[in-house]
């Protein structure tokens, strides 16, 4: 039996939810907010790490690894660091356990409790710059381009798979600089490999910019981000590269010798996607018969399906389906052949449909008369009959064409939900009815970011860096504006 | 100026310390027992996991991601399996910080305190099979084969870099299987696929056999292992795997339907290697000038330094190392040119022999005339002058010649220090003076075994497979035995 989604149009969250579920990417665990991400949930990020993990190696950076845990002095030393993540952060205070002296089972040790508690890390900066105050004596150790991948955890109250769980798996790279300039750089170069992937592999359109003050990373001087529109008119930051400044340098002390003697202290970058690009990627392209996965991150890029009646027909589908499956992977691809006799060829179309693997070939005892085979794409579900001695070059030209046409797709729905909007009325009226993307004048405070925030739930996701100079008003204050920002309804 | 090192004949264990902090692999972090491992050692574990990944998914398994944390009640539900794990673990018991009323800084907000603790996972089982209590109902979900690439935490008292830390890295096997039969098999083929990779990757000769009961994974039927022979006669226990029979599934009430309709409990196994591998590796091979590596797992393989006056002979030097390196690398081999004008040849030397590059090429401006270059060898230390037109061809069969002859070493040096021995006070003289791996009787009992610990300190490392069968008297009883156990002080 199929298993079936709640429509999109009918409830979107409830969509999501049930995709994630049944297309066997994650569940929640029996640990609040924490999720067990399964074997095929987990191969598509491992694609992911795969792919990313070769761009920053490419760009000079190497992998380390520093500890899970933070000791609570270290926590406070940057001050809008702590303010920023003290309110949600395990906290480990004793390292023993005990059978209870009343029989009550295994309880703490009391005598067994930390001199100074251990923060589990939410963000590596403290951990990691009290590291780097060893490593840096002069401009000749810099830069340290250094990346991690590892688990953080942030104790959210409201999670949801993927999107945001108490613990999840990212990376975060964190490099030294001699120069400002130099780590501007460096905040750039890596917001540009993030839209890059994010473009290029997930297939989904991104905005570059720039945080304002109230949206920054907690001890940054300057948060760049990408940001994708989801189906349902929302905005999901995909990415973010943050310029520290000097900010994590003077709170660990960490100076250096300049080439011209002098003792300064060192500028800092800090960057992160994590597996909240799972909830990016799920929703990017899915429909409701299940997920669509761009053929770059898909495990499984081909699956071969044979339908027969008698056993001798099965041997002669068998013989053909194996012989294009060694035809494909000599071509690159990833593909198996599901001889499973316990499932019906209706119910492997459903469950591979649901899974999003970009392109089925079925093959049926007609086919081995007609020499041809069934290949249908997973994006637009279209079927074609083709001749067996073109499955080859057709289905690697599938690979790329879906890639393309997913993301024009997306880039389809962006532009018809992306609005210039001038008037206060019609801003309120679309964050109310139809959310989208919305370019709209802003006079540059706080104070009117967070009224917009109250009143529509809108937020400014980033002023682009593309944003074109134009004399303006602000949308809400009608002070003048220079040019428009980015506002959304924010995951 | 050269880095030196503690020879090894002076102070083995300071030798150690050293090598891993000088070659750059891993340093002591602020958080006690925690290390930092260095971007050239996080490098080596890379190559460490991808290899053994790799290995994994041959043989049918999938990586999947549970969570960090570990309610306390399901750590209780495994008796055995608690009690070899409650007194070294770390416990979150609050998830919020707060600003001190009496302006003491950042403190613990009390009121923000778990309703059930939270471990720190030691190792997984217990989460893994609450969440497979969920995932099998029928033999037709069976078997599950699944690992997972994670950080653990265990709260040692004593740790060493890599050795022994509290927190640190690895993988860890959790499969479930409808018969026992399978379940043995899977046990089997793991210790079989570590003992391969050991061998084979990292070039150090392993013995495997099954544990003593005393000696098992708390929670373990039986527990098999692989244990190494280090250079100091002291024995490395370096992967397990272990039969978990149906402990867990009865704990966490995992049934299944089986094929006949019956319900029964599902058989497991888990096994695991850890960032310990690493410190296998370097004690492994290395000598008193620095780290030893098997070229298989050496992130770079070759580094080509170049030796010149003028700036002239640096141009015309800078051509040729960039042709041969282009050819090594057309080789599919990891290749540096250093040239570096900061660092004298010799002190480049010095470095790439600490950090155990296994082939060397200098060029000079000699070379240039006589169209050579000079290559070297790390693991012998040997220079020779070579044709330039063979350098591809010598350098692609050293990296081969290395990987064999660092293993041919590692098994003399075992074959020197294992002995057979039938006399007690011989045992005890070996443990003493010149430890090694000892083959001798044993009367089977954890009386006599825990005995001979307490005078020699040597424990059972293993009962070897392919222990031959002979009558025989225990060591230290003289009451009958069948086969020679593996002795040896332990790591």
């Amino acid at each position: 039996m199929a298993k079936e989604l709640t429509p999109r149009e009918e409830n979107y969250s409830q969509w999501y939810n049930d995709l994630v579920i049944k297309a066997d990417l994650a569940e929640n665990s029996a640990v609040r907010g924490c999720m067990v991400i399964k074997p095929y949930g987990y191969a598509i990020w491992e694609k992911i790490q795969s792919i990313l993990d070769g761009m920053f190696k490419k760009t000079g950076h190497s992998n380390a690894y520093f500890p899970l845990f933070i000791p609570k002095s270290f926590f406070s030393k940057e001050a809008a660091h702590v303010e920023g993540f003290a309110k949600e952060c395990a906290i480990v205070t004793h390292y023993r356990l005990k059978n209870d002296e009343n029989g009550k089972g295994i309880v703490v040790d009391e005598t067994a409790k930390l001199e100074e508690e251990l923060i589990i890390r939410p963000t590596s900066e403290t951990i990691i710059w009290n590291t780097y105050k060893n490593w840096i004596q002069s401009y000749r150790d810099l830069p340290i381009l250094v990346n991690q991948w590892a688990n953080v955890v942030r104790w959210e109250m409201r999670t949801r798979l993927f999107l945001r769980t108490a613990e999840f798996l990212w990376q975060e790279g964190h490099t030294a600089h001699a120069t400002e300039a130099e780590a501007l750089e460096e905040t750039s170069k890596i917001i540009n490999l993030y839209a890059d992937f994010a473009e290029n592999h997930m297939a989904m359109p991104v905005i570059k910019g720039r945080k304002t003050e109230s949206e920054r990373f907690a001890g940054a001087l300057d948060t760049y981000a990408i940001e994708a529109l989801m189906q349902d008119g929302k905005a999901l930051q995909s990415g973010t590269s943050h310029f520290l400044g000097q900010n994590f340098a003077r709170a660990f002390d960490v100076q250096f010798t300049s080439k011209e003697g002098n003792l300064e202290y060192v500028w800092a970058t800090s960057w992160g996607v994590s597996t909240r690009l799972m909830g990016a990627l799920i929703m990017a392209h899915s429909d409701d018969n299940g997920l669509v996965l761009p053929p770059r991150l898909a495990p499984l890029q081909v699956v071969i399906v044979p339908i027969y009646k008698s056993q001798e027909e099965f041997t002669r589908i068998s013989q053909a389906a194996l012989k294009i499956k060694a035809e494909l992977e000599g071509g690159g691809l990833s593909v198996k052949y599901d001889d499973r006799d316990t499932h019906k060829p209706g119910w492997k179309f459903s469950e591979y449909e649901m899974k999003g693997v970009p392109v089925r070939i079925a093959i049926g005892p007609r086919d081995l008369d007609n020499n041809t085979v069934e290949v249908a794409r997973r994006d637009t579900l279209e079927k074609k009959i083709v001749s067996r001695d073109m499955v080859n070059d057709i289905v690697i030209g599938l690979m790329e064409e879906i890639q393309q046409s997913i993301f024009r797709k997306a880039l389809d729905l962006r532009r018809d939900n992306t609005y210039k909007v001038d008037d206060w009325d019609e801003f309120r009226e679309i964050m109310d009815k139809k959310p989208g993307f919305v370019l709209a004048h802003w006079d540059g405070t706080a104070e009117t970011e967070l009224k917009i925030k109250e009143e529509t739930k809108a937020t400014i996701r980033c002023i682009p860096f593309d944003a074109e100079v134009e004399e303006g008003k602000c949308i809400y204050t009608g002070k003048p504006s220079e040019k428009r920002v980015l506002f959304a309804i924010a995951y």
